[in-house]
């Protein structure tokens, strides 16, 4: 397989932001008023490593002969973040004769490689949006990248393009957009809007964001910069509105309108994402892939 | 369309066992404890009914022309049954070109008729299991009846076959398969064990009971009364257990199991489950097809 540059490149990128990004959450953890969120551990919230290895599990009959790589889950249940998931993996095999029609560049030589991270928050107070972002190289015959991130605000008021968190997003996105493509951040985020619509309730995640697939101009250098700006853009646009809005009391209305918001979501994640039902019928891992559930919601 | 007398028989069998259901699970309500569910209110418990036409909502894409029926949605929230939906349905239309194919009798003229009666219940207490019960004809160039019931304690010392409730559940489901064929309950006990389970976690939703679909003997008369059997068996059967369990008390821990379990209930419902899926892709009635999700769920 082609592209060992250019993959390894790409999965280190992908560890590196990962711990960034890990560190950046942790601080927040430590940051969480104790007045609404509870006295800070003496060592405070951290992120449990959970590695695994493809095909491990239960379900023999998807065990490779070989290796066929892995990745490394990463979950915290904290004060501030009462659940979150931030993941990566680098994993490789073949499709099977059935799957490879499906599967760009994959018809005649069934073998790929796939490597990303992925990670959704989801925040205890309900004045604080959950977050969803992944970004991924995918090789078969062909290379691309692609991944995306998006916000979803729980309560009513909170869900509008014009509410401030909204607007400071969607800056962040159009600005990591911006250098790499004119029309990168128009599509992109149309894209996000189609992508994260919950059709048999005719209503949206969230406010969106960006989302891109199958990204290859023919110049990896230049797509996977891109890439890395989108990871960086996640950072610059989630922490400052988790740190706006951790100081903010809530209801008890308000905790009950999240639970509900948050039964939206899991709706969404089994019924319609595909990285999810993909993840689930190819022998991922389980926990990790799951861990986008949220640790409480209600449809009362 | 044929079969007018046998559609309008199904279908009145249907609302009077829904009726029965009704009045039994009101009863319980009024029965359950006080010292475990709080004070009956003064007007006990009742299912709200919320009728709907096919059609409605806002999906106005979906908007038949005419008149395709429609049903009656009853959910009941109450101290013993924390959520429960018992509905009825009875619809007809077209399948468009596409969708013909996949259903048996559609290839040549896509017109179909169908009526069911589906329920699933959640109790308060996690001593009490969850069950899940619906019958169903359903018409096009050919007919057939189709349905089942599966049980699903939440507490692991629960969920095994040996169990009394396991045992007295299957006990009247095999009652009620043989006197209408020596193999029935094997066969339907079988396909439900194959079908309620959730393949991502290898790992059964319950402890079963039966499930058919496609049934036509060629004998209406005959497969009608097995269907109606199959719904008396589902009060027999799921009645005495719930009076049974409903005065056991239960611990935190317990509740905290019986939790996690719905979350493993809503995995099912939103990606395994044929009729849920059918439903919101084809512009049913959400609030009823989604009343199967639990009231609170967690996933920690």
């Amino acid at each position: 397989m082609s592209w060992q540059k250019e993959r390894e490149q790409a999965s280190a990128w992908f560890a590196k932001l990962r711990e960034e990004i890990i560190v950046a959450f942790e601080a927040l953890e430590r940051e969480a008023p104790e007045d609404l969120y509870g006295t800070a551990p003496s060592r405070p919230s951290r992120f449990e490593r959970l590695p695994w290895r493809r095909g491990d599990g239960t379900r023999d009959v998807l065990r490779p002969a070989q290796d066929e790589g892995g990745g490394e889950g990463g979950i915290l249940k904290g004060r501030l973040f009462e659940k979150a998931g931030v993941h990566v993996s680098t994993v490789h095999g073949e499709f099977s004769e059935g799957a490879r029609a499906a599967v760009k560049g994959a018809s005649g030589d069934g073998r790929f490689w796939a490597s990303g991270i992925s990670l959704i928050v989801h925040p205890k107070s309900p004045r604080v949006p959950t977050v969803h972002f992944n970004t991924r190289m995918v090789v078969t015959s062909e290379w691309w990248l692609g991944g995306g991130m998006d916000l979803t605000p729980m309560l009513t008021d909170a869900r509008r393009s014009d509410h401030p968190d909204a607007k400071s997003f969607h800056a962040v996105c159009e600005r990591a957009c911006a250098p790499h493509g004119a029309d990168y951040y128009a599509r992109f985020k149309k894209w996000c809007d189609e992508y994260f619509f919950l059709a048999h309730r005719n209503e949206p995640r969230g406010i969106g964001g960006i989302f891109y697939d199958h990204l290859n101009t023919g110049d990896f250098a230049h797509d996977f910069a891109f890439t890395q700006d989108v990871g960086r853009a996640f950072l610059e646009g989630y922490v400052p509105i988790v740190r706006k809005r951790m100081s903010e009391t809530w209801t008890e209305a308000e905790r009950e309108e999240q639970l509900i918001r948050r039964g939206r979501y899991v709706e969404f994640n089994l019924l319609y994402d595909r990285g999810t039902q993909f993840g689930l019928k190819t022998g991922g891992n389980v926990e990790t892939i799951l861990s986008s559930l949220p640790p409480i919601a209600k449809w009362p």
